[in-house]
């Protein structure tokens, strides 16, 4: 794959934030030339995809200040410093939603935005749900929804659900349930 | 949906570049509280998914500075200043791919970062290839490679497709499968 690969020949820090950095890399391409790359740094996230034993999915309605509208999405949160993964999805689906599950499986992992963040999630599917108590951040503020397959997909037409994570987990349910047909 | 929304009070910019802005919002929380987030801007983009006539996925192998890997995705690009996301799904299928398509049809429109950024892609599933002159911009270098459905799982499987539009067009393809049979 070398005839692919681009070689930083500088990097240029202009932003470290509270959630993401942002730098500009100097490049040499493969055919010899040079450009420059804008490159967000993140830390990583998970997404959980809460199923209770009705079949229904749990989600969260939420602010988006970067779309500036409320959108329905699967709960999800951002890596703390060397957390791993399991034990965030874990976190994030009880501060955010009260729920703990006692069967949290891995599904998939991907990168959000190849094409200028370094943004994976990490997506785990939870079943065996139990209420407890939620504990949202200081700045975070939502609410907590249960709703079916069907409403889901007609969340998706109406744009209410219209981020990646969650449009995956709603077509991984209806794969999971067109392949139990 | 008043109690969730968070009112700007302040925009402070950051950076200004070739594919993205970055500023800092300051904002009122529902509580009367105040926060900062990092935005992102974004022009938007699209992803295509195109279909050959034997029922492959014609892809494109890359390597992305951000995630320092090469990794395969589905034909996609950003929008041109004030481009409609039709127009410029088939210039982008034909510059990567050399494919023209004769029935390119909307499928969803999705956030990718939505905690971050506010970069939406708009999906397309095109057939009727027929293929072209290849017209790739100076700074980009691809292979075209055409895969099943079941190498296109295996290569999930393998995070070589690893990307969230990528892996949301293979689900697709296997929802409509699924539903045929």
């Amino acid at each position: 794959m070398n005839h692919l690969v681009e070689k930083t020949t500088n990097i240029q820090a202009i932003y470290q934030g509270r959630i993401i950095d942002l730098q500009i890399e100097d490049v040499l391409l493969p055919n010899g030339e040079t450009s420059k790359r804008e490159v967000v740094k993140h830390p990583g996230a998970v997404g959980i995809i809460p199923i209770t034993s009705e079949g229904k999915l749990v989600m969260v309605r939420q602010y988006r200040k970067a779309l500036e509208k409320v959108i329905v999405e699967i709960p999800a949160g951002k890596l703390d410093h060397q957390e791993e993964p399991i034990a965030c999805a874990k976190r994030e689906l009880q501060e955010e939603t009260g729920y703990v599950s006692n069967s949290m499986d891995f599904v998939v992992s991907f990168y959000t935005s190849p094409g200028f963040a370094n943004e994976i999630i990490h997506i785990y599917v939870a079943g065996g749900l139990e209420k407890k108590e939620m504990a949202l951040d200081e700045d975070e503020f939502l609410d907590v929804i249960e709703v079916s397959i069907e409403e889901a997909e007609e969340m998706i037409q109406n744009q209410i659900i219209h981020d990646a994570k969650t449009i995956y987990a709603v077509q991984y349910m209806q794969l999971k349930l067109a392949k139990k047909e």
